[in-house]
């Protein structure tokens, strides 16, 4: 299996749990549609704090998850930032639009990841220094 | 005066001081030199476990700064990962490569920006958290 230190914190009972994936992909997916529609308002805000909180204090507990992993460690948290950068381009650059739109699409999508992710780690940060 | 909120982190005194900008900006070159030609050894390790405590707890330190802030809060070192990766890129495309080789280094550039950070924001992270 590729990529099994991240399959781990899929772990229950020390296996993959294909429920706990699933749940979790259905939310992925809303953080990516959020992205792209909603404004970077407080609500969008308060979703990205409990998204942080659910990878570290919350972790299992919006599923119920017996015996995973109590946090996702942030060292996994910020490497993200570079395969789900690197890989969203294809996916821009297949509907037509020129050169320019899509290192524009690009970058958007880039400063949002980052942004996203400074906020979901906010909870693994000593007090004072977030 | 752009990015005051960062050229904050370079007072001395509550006003910027030009030392001590000027010499963080050899520093940094030195950063770029060693990404590029260094190994990822645990001499680079040790470094980059350096330019995370001058950064924090170190802050200001190294060049005996008076009444600096005594720390970058963590929000601006992730947030660093955007500018400095979405910027390199004229400077990769300036020397006749073909586009493939300019996106391979551009993807080198950016895994690597992404891995000193993590690196570097190890001390803002909470015991057993990283």
């Amino acid at each position: 299996m590729e990529n099994e230190h991240l399959v781990y914190y899929f772990n229950s009972n020390d296996k993959p749990s294909p429920e706990y994936l699933s749940k979790v992909r259905k939310r992925f997916k809303q953080w990516v549609l959020d992205i792209c529609n909603k404004p970077f308002d407080q609500e969008w805000l308060d979703y990205q704090n409990e998204i942080g909180l659910r990878h570290t204090y919350k972790k299992g507990k919006t599923d119920n998850v017996k015996n995973t992993p109590s946090i996702v460690n942030y060292r996994y948290m910020v490497a993200f930032i570079y395969p789900i950068t690197a890989t969203i381009k294809p996916f821009l650059a297949k509907k037509g639009h020129s050169q320019e739109d899509i290192d524009k699409m690009h970058n958007a999508w880039f400063k949002a990841v980052v942004l996203s992710d400074i906020l979901w780690t906010k909870s693994y940060i000593k007090e004072g220094k977030f």
